[in-house]
């Protein structure tokens, strides 16, 4: 059976995903880029703003188990765009003409539209469902493959919640940002399912790595 | 000038320093002793509860620091005793005739009672006090040496607050609690006065250590 896979996702001190008022201008908020900082200064990371360099230590090993053996993404409305966006018939994701995915990713929303097909194999399809159900019609897309589970905090709490969830990749960043979104909100005593193994690193955050218990 | 310090202070992955439900039975509520099983495994905790052995790596020397050069300490009224403890004239502490405090230790309570003399130098003095007026009189009867705030949250939560701590050492056990007493509400941004390192032990724990930029 295929995983479902949560990498990368940061999250504050107080375990907010993302801050208070999300924007065009802020897709985090008023968290600013403060949760992925640690990123940016990863060879993948660079890699992702099409940049050169970058560190390869442990920060960069996490983030580069993003893609590997992925078969489609699960994302919700909030990741794929500011508020309003449905009512822009021409948004097509925060990522420019080849966005990073390079898979069926399915965004999760009340008003689904036609999908989109972008260069470099990402095409997005819009459904109105369940986590079950879009698990399903993703792991069907991704044949044999894994699906990531691409946030926001919202979903990923969602999916969690709903017992979906094999590996978890969360990394915590050593701010308090007070205001957002929380992560861990309706997840009481879910880590009693999973094994957790916990990593500082150099640059201050900490992974924090579920896998669900055989 | 003296230090305000906090050691050893755990909290969840959630941010929650203690369980729902204090009770005498249960003094961390329905956390039991999860926030704490990492302390008593060191030898620092099993010192405290008057047994040998436990470990002498990371968590043990983290722990170690709580008590050397502390003059005083001040606590929280859900630290000294169970809801309702200020029914009991009797009432005393939780940690019998000889407590590990060993220094003038004061408990802010909006029912102040006459001063406890114990065993071994710790005193209990009740105020009914702002953190600042509490400090002022730690810190005199600390004759110089450092004054600890010992928990629980809502008292750690309000000195941070006050902008009145030094050192603060929270110890993250990867656990979500869901219910209790957050220790990071109010605290936007906090972080910004304080240098930050963090680091993971082989128990699982993240200590994390905030020392005021100077």
């Amino acid at each position: 059976m295929s995983l479902v896979r949560v990498h990368n996702f940061s999250i504050s001190l107080d375990g907010f995903g993302t801050g208070e008022g999300q924007s065009l201008e802020n897709p985090f908020g008023h968290a600013g880029h403060r949760l992925n900082t640690w990123m940016f200064d990863t060879r993948f990371g660079r890699e992702m703003m099409g940049q050169e360099g970058g560190g390869r230590g442990a920060d960069d090993a996490f983030t580069q188990r993003w893609e590997p053996g992925i078969g489609a993404e699960i994302m919700g409305a909030n990741k794929f765009g500011p508020p309003g966006w449905q009512d822009d018939a021409d948004w097509k994701g925060w990522w420019g003409p080849n966005p990073p995915f390079h898979t069926p990713t399915y965004v999760l929303t009340h008003r689904p539209r036609p999908s989109i097909e972008m260069e470099g194999g990402t095409t997005f399809h819009f459904l109105d469902t369940t986590p079950e159900e879009a698990l399903a019609v993703a792991r069907e897309a991704a044949a044999g493959a894994d699906v990531r589970i691409g946030g926001g905090p919202t979903v990923v709490r969602d999916f969690v919640a709903a017992g979906l969830v094999d590996l978890l990749h969360v990394v915590q960043v050593p701010i308090v940002l007070g205001r957002g979104v929380r992560l861990w909100d309706g997840l009481e005593a879910f880590d009693e399912a999973y094994d957790v193994e916990t990593v500082s690193t150099p640059s201050g955050v900490t992974h924090l790595t579920f896998a669900r218990k055989a």
